[in-house]
């Protein structure tokens, strides 16, 4: 995995959030390199009393904004108040997972194309306990403001690996003794819940069209798939990832 | 519940929904009285075989729009070059579930603000087997074009109530033997892996912001909560829906 390229955006961008967990996530986290604080004058964020205290090691970087200023700028946004710039790596070189032990999962994204459920997606996997997200340098969604914003700061906490291909990086996580799972409604799908999460285990969800590619798929040790009781054809693929990544914890946390 | 007032949009408006998936489950329900299909000209839509076939028997409502005409109206939604118009019922009153036997359930939905929300909470639910969904005649987000759009045509197979006393619902479903969940981190919640969801069981879920309503909180007899094991604080409200529709699934499909 030496030629991880990441895209200029992603490694060099400012990147914009708002709203109270977003911002307090990002300073708690000590991270990034904040390039502005602008806030809101007489807003109601201003008496937080969480944001009032990470905003005393940043007071270099705020800006009050009078009413009219900061609609202009913001007006449609759901902002509460606060919005933060700032840079920093937000993907990273995937490393070893071979010494790893125990119960570890990765999440490989392979084509998400909506930011919205890539955003979700990371959310979902940071409360679930997940290890690491991967997704591959080319054709998804990539890093934008709006995965950062639906995240809810859940992207400070969970690592995200960029790859440049997927084949190989199964390849290596299943030397280092992980089994990897495709969510996807094959022919040899079991359904979700007769699968054995415990252990190493790479989750491998695809995109919202086209679910997961032919190649990648066929590097994966098993299919799962979510039975539907209604006629919707398919679950979300945000609402289909919480469903498995809760069934490995249920699985991972029972007696 | 004699008194389930509808809202005036929800019951004479006109809605719009777009996209292969959301159109074809309106055509196929033939629940609503359809206002007009509106086609893009040699779009990729006017080769979908499901689509074609389902258009033969509302060729009167039809109507075929040049790219221009077309992209000035819905230029950037993604239509997938079909949008149909219709109009009918989309919420009911509350009939009574006294005689339903063996395992049902109720999604009661306190004060979801977020269309984007309450749409993929449709979706799932319908992909998960509820028997239907309750919302309030107020505080909520109501049923918009955005919420359909969501849900991906789930709408029209998901029974949706609306009530106007969310506990005197709670109420009247307990003497009918239904036993009232409440999806809220409280002191006294249970993991949701812990609680029985077989039976007749009613979820309530609440707002993004808010939870629940202490008064309908205090009328549930469980309360359930998805353990976080991140710093993010919660999940998103569907992806918690999902979370716990999908355990009772797995409950009552079990051995």
């Amino acid at each position: 995995m030496a030629n991880n390229r990441i895209k200029p955006k992603e490694r060099k961008g400012i990147y914009q959030v708002f709203g109270i967990n977003g911002v307090s996530s990002i300073l708690k986290s000590n991270k990034y390199l904040i390039q502005a604080i602008e806030i809101l004058e007489k807003s109601h964020v201003t008496k937080n009393t969480v944001i009032r205290e990470l905003l005393k090691s940043n007071a270099s970087q705020m800006r009050y904004l009078d009413h009219d200023t900061f609609y202009k700028k913001y007006g449609e946004k759901r902002t509460q108040g606060i919005v933060i710039s700032f840079s920093g790596n937000l993907v990273k070189a995937l490393p070893s997972f071979k010494k790893i032990e125990g119960d570890s999962c990765l999440l490989i994204v392979d084509n998400i194309t909506d930011p919205q459920n890539f955003g979700q997606i990371i959310r979902t996997a940071e409360c679930a306990g997940v290890n690491g997200i991967i997704i591959p340098e080319r054709n998804s969604v990539g890093i934008t403001d709006i995965v950062l914003q639906v995240s809810q700061g859940a992207f400070c906490n969970m690592p995200i690996y960029s790859v440049t291909n997927l084949n190989q990086t199964l390849s290596q996580l299943k030397k280092d003794d992980f089994w990897a799972i495709a969510v996807e409604n094959g022919i040899d799908a079991q359904p979700w819940n007769q699968i054995d999460y415990t252990g190493k285990i790479a989750i491998v969800i695809g995109s919202e069209g086209q679910g997961i590619k032919p190649l990648v798929l066929k590097s994966c040790d098993f299919q799962t798939t979510i039975p539907m009781q209604g006629k919707t054809a398919s679950l979300n693929v945000s609402a289909a990832t919480a469903v498995v990544l809760f069934e490995r914890l249920r699985q991972i946390t029972s007696d």
